[in-house]
């Protein structure tokens, strides 16, 4: 019995190809390491990009969050962890688990954290990579140095708003096709692709960085030859990413070096196309990054252009590159063309037209006379070999002599090129590292001339960012409602949000368009703390530092979880987590409960975030009662959605304006579905009751 | 150049095997024949198993609903049908249009109409016939007979009805799994399940026939035997309907038939166990169906057990079934004897212990000596054929002889046996209609012995149906829900529908369950009018003509409409349809408009059912003011689903009883859910001014 061993465990989390792997789409393995107290670990790698990131949550709902960002397939924990918490992590993330338990120092593969800080964070990314090392069993070179980040570099959001939003797929669908990502993806190469959705779903914070690619961005509209010139140039640009993972983790073949050759030959025109623009932002980005032309003149020289995806049958070595392989192809061509000969020569000697040489596996090379020609050969000129139905075989010594040479020369060279194929992809894995550099810097490129190429298409403007500051958004539009409505069809809104406004209450039935409003304000946000410009004339936005949305309730359905539980529980998260310098959305809060009750919260909800938050809020309401508060709360307006009577039906005119909403839209709308004229009539009787009851204690109050 | 003739053109509702045919499913094509006024023909057929149906409907909305039912993947229209007509069908059927715009008279497959009566159904019909020649190129025999139905024969649900009780699969995830279906899907063949989907998508009006199928239901479980016996009877019948499809379609093979055979030796079994229950509705059932027994002699004595799939190879048709085939195959066999003797013999006689005989494509038989023992070998005793590097190769003139007699009987008997199988075929075809009753029998036993299995299991009781009579469930449960969750744990609720309480008003909050009380009326009366026992202790039931259903939003939040409008057109579809025999569930109707309005909207719609319709009505709201019409409206009455407070917090149990709720559950749910102190205890001062006011306003009134 032979002993196999384990050479190699894939799991969902380390799998380098094959269909689970989306070019566009990143590959994360989570690991989870919990520490005395609420803090926890969390690392995070790409196994196909070799990108490694770690940082520290102070506790579980943090920490969901921020492993949602990531979409894993596989989660690695310590199987002491908590089962509570581990069936949260299937139920809420679908993820695989796995455990490990070894902790055992790690020796191998330091490097990856060596700029890291000793204790939680390093011990965090040492379960990550003990967990590779023990699966894989190879070389982790291909990784990046790990890289500590803080979840308050970016912009939070739960994982409800991100989905709620539509970021990056539908709520329902999971399509990207209705998401923001769809609008704002036009870049051209798959790392630029999965950069894009990284940055979609973590908008930044910081002024500084937004605005260096906010600058960018303006350059390359402004610049429309240059971006054409940019845009066909990283369209001849490879994965690099993936590539380079694949040196590393040798499985990588002639054809993928070519790839890798040709995208390199790309970089001087990209990097000279984009000197032409004089943007200090990706000047400085091109410092100090390495073109990789000593990589390029490599294989430029070395490898076959045309060459098989086998690396075991020849073909991939360039003649002139090796003067041994090239002697040994010198043999096989002139043994062969000493045979071409033959069979010439051979024709004329003896007469006969039909003769030809050739060649099978078992035999080597013969010459073949049909049997109707045999009585022209003259007995004893070769020696026969084998016979056939129609013809006879033959060989000679001299062929004999010169298929040794040449099938001697065929079996060295082919060894020969496997050995220098394997020295050169050994070579190129010393270029890891400065690869890795040059596609980070590509990806920026290529999201950045994506957010031009949108912001043109579509009319989009800068936005001036002033943290801490008001919200000034004129003709802001809705990004994905825009693109998929009719040209003209679609209505513009004005934002404004400041000192003395600093919480709107949106009145008016759901047709008009309440919800899509609040969402524009949200994507407009994420868009311009992304880097991109934004759906407006004009745009004045704080940088927001969390975004909170509860909007519809689709996918509680799908969880069956019970509305009106679901919407207290975030919004007592919006309520605590916020602060003066948050969004928060709320659509309809109150209405999973009885009347007076859910008006009575949502009131109370008003007035909390008023007078204790002071965060921008939008809040929307079938409770009409509310707009009251206007009176009480300075900083509370009311809006509504305006709508005119046409022809004894109403008419939404998407348009939002200050005041309250009329009261009765829902009975128009009633008319307008049909239902019939007895029970509208009597609807229209009772709502006046109502009506009359609510000014008397209006009456009453002020008495 | 050949000119190419169109042999056949598959669409998606013609195809008859590979990805897209589902063995549980049925693949309708449906085609639409409009004729003046409103009236429009709607024929079905499923190509696979022969069913083929026509009804007439009277308008577009009914039309719609009916085709819904269908699932089709293709339907059939003329091109000049009104360009809005075909975009709602792509719309809401997400269906392939094929257009069909000949009219000439239809010469074949009369028969296949000839029950039915002259003018629109038949022309229907003839329309789906043109398309089906024009395409298929094929005959239409195994085509049933075409049968008319009333849409008025079934319960009537609207599409959004269907969808949101989840009958045959779930609302967001369309899957199984979730689904009535899923729970009453104990059947053992394919044709039972695809019977059971349709019985449940079309619960009965005709009380005679729901009493039938329970009487078998009754008889199955109380036979627990028999029960057991048919379970495993059924589990080797194949799928009748679509092998006689594939016999009529002429690409059955071997396989096909022996699967056939098998199914047909466990009939007279099946029938035997049905006799054993002395059910008289089963015994009608029997009567004048065949069970094809000669169809099984034929297929027992020609076809052999273990042929292969290809039918050009032989192989499949048994000895003894031709004595021109036994002949050949004698020779054959005879003739390999021979040439075994002559191995031996010559083995023998030369004393080469490593001679062999050999056979190829291109030589035929051969004698084969090594090399090595080529000197032992008689000169001249052999004739030499081919020279090997190893062996020479040899042949005799008797095995020449045996060769060619040997290679002669393997042609004529492999022509001989397609032929045959040929002429099988046809016989089997002969047999197409019994065989399609018989499956329609053997699927209504199924499906029935489902029911039993399902009612044991999960102690079902067997309903009462009272024509216009009252609703009595005594501890009635949702019989997915309580599938799904443990045993238990589940609340059982009794319903009470009677003559003066027409209308139940249910209060209290959304996460209580009240959305499971009202789809829990709603799948009991399906599965009654299904012909299936009802999760209940005791269950009375009128037999509902119609069930309306207005519960959640999640799919409309899906297809983008408005939910408020959408509410209003789907209570316009309930209040103009419904009659006094119908089922109305109405779930917070009003909640998308200002608060008055709604509810203004909501007492009106309440009021009409109760005066002018008289349907059997549940109606659950938020808007606690409502429940005063109880005093107003003699046949509506308030229920509420009961909690208990416990330790500070709210508990439901689940349990609806009469009476309006407690108004400030809210509240509590917002303390569960730990919304901060503060925020809480200002909502519940503004509750009780709001409840003041209240008791003002009545006070007023009572003055």
């Amino acid at each position: 019995v032979v002993r196999r061993e384990v050479v190699q465990i894939i799991t969902p989390g380390t799998v380098m190809e094959g269909q689970a792997i989306h070019d566009n789409e990143n590959n994360y393995l989570l690991s989870i390491t919990p520490f005395e107290g609420e803090e926890i670990g969390l690392a995070a790698v790409d196994m196909t990009t070799g990108e490694f990131k770690v940082t520290i949550l102070t506790d579980f709902e943090e920490l969901i969050n921020e492993m949602t960002g990531y979409r894993p397939k596989e989660v690695i924990i310590p199987s002491s962890l908590d089962v509570e918490k581990q069936q949260t992590f299937e139920a809420r993330l679908k993820v695989t688990l796995s455990y490990e338990d070894h902790t055992e120092p790690v020796t191998e593969a330091v490097a990856l954290v060596e700029t890291l800080s000793e204790g939680k964070i390093k011990e965090t990314c040492y379960q990550l990579i003990r967990y590779l090392q023990r699966t894989t069993k190879r070389s982790l070179e291909h990784l990046q140095q790990a890289v500590y980040y803080l979840p308050q570099e970016y912009m939070s959001m739960d994982a409800h708003s991100k989905r709620n939003l539509e970021l990056v797929e539908t709520l329902i669908d999971k399509k990207k096709q209705g998401s923001l990502l769809w609008v704002l993806d036009q870049t051209e190469t798959a790392m630029g692709a999965r950069m894009l959705k990284q940055w979609i779903e973590r908008p930044l914070l910081n002024k500084q960085t937004i605005e260096n690619r906010h600058e960018l961005v303006d350059k390359l509209i402004q610049h429309f030859f240059q971006r054409e010139s940019l845009q066909e140039q990283l369209q001849g640009v490879y994965d690099l990413e993936r590539l380079s993972g694949r040196v590393a983790f040798g499985n990588v073949n002639g054809r993928d070096l070519i790839q890798l050759k040709k995208s390199l030959e790309k970089i001087p025109e990209i990097f000279n196309t984009l000197h032409e623009l004089n943007s200090s932002y990706a000047n400085s980005l091109m410092q100090n990054i390495s073109d990789c032309s000593e990589l390029r003149d490599l294989l430029e020289t070395s490898i076959e252009e045309n060459c098989p995806v086998s690396i075991t049958e020849g073909g991939i070595i360039k003649d002139r590159y090796s003067d041994q392989l090239d002697d040994y192809r010198d043999a096989m061509r002139n043994g062969k063309a000493w045979i071409a000969a033959l069979e010439k020569q051979e024709k004329e000697i003896t007469g006969i037209r039909s003769l030809k040489v050739g060649f099978n596996k078992v035999f080597g090379y013969y010459i073949e006379v049909t049997k109707a020609n045999l009585s022209q050969l003259p007995e004893g000129r070769y020696e026969r070999k084998q016979t056939l139905t129609n013809a006879e075989r033959f060989i000679t010594e001299d062929l004999k002599e010169k298929e040794a040479l040449i099938l001697e020369a065929e079996e060295k060279s082919g060894k020969l090129e496997y050995e220098l194929f394997m020295a050169i992809r050994e070579q190129v894995k010393a270029f890891i590292r400065p690869l890795q550099q040059l596609a980070n810097v590509i990806s920026i490129f290529d999201v950045l001339q994506s957010f031009a190429e949108v912001a043109e298409r579509h009319r989009y403007v800068k936005p001036e960012l002033k943290p801490a500051g008001n919200v000034d958004i004129r003709e802001g539009r809705h990004p994905v409602v825009e693109k998929m409505i009719d040209e003209g069809d679609y209505v513009a809104n004005d934002i404004v949000l400041g000192d003395d406004r600093e919480l709107l209450l949106i009145t008016g039935p759901n047709m008009a368009g309440k919800s899509t409003y609040m969402r524009q304000l949200a994507l407009i946000s994420v868009m311009a703390q992304t880097g991109c410009y934004v759906p407006a004339t004009h745009a004045e936005l704080p940088i927001f530092d969390q975004i909170f949305t509860r909007i519809g309730a689709a996918d509680d359905l799908a969880h069956g979880q019970s509305t009106f539980m679901v919407e207290m529980l975030e919004t007592k998260h919006a309520v605590s987590k916020s602060t003066r310098n948050s969004l928060i959305l709320l659509d309809e809060i109150g209405r999973g409960t009885s009347t007076y009750d859910g008006m009575s919260l949502a009131q109370a909800i008003i007035e909390y975030i008023h007078d204790e938050i002071g965060a921008k809020t939008l809040f929307s309401t079938h409770y009409h009662e509310l707009t009251h508060l206007e009176n009480d709360l300075p900083k509370l307006k009311n809006v509504h959605v305006s709508a005119k009577e046409e022809n004894g039906t109403v008419v939404f005119l998407h348009k939002v304006v200050d005041g309250a909403a009329d009261r009765s839209y829902g009975i128009y709308v009633a008319e307008l579905a049909e239902l019939p004229d007895k029970l509208i009539n009597r609807a229209k009787v009772i709502l006046a009751e109502f009506e009359k009851e609510q000014s008397d204690i209006q009456a009453h109050r002020l008495k």
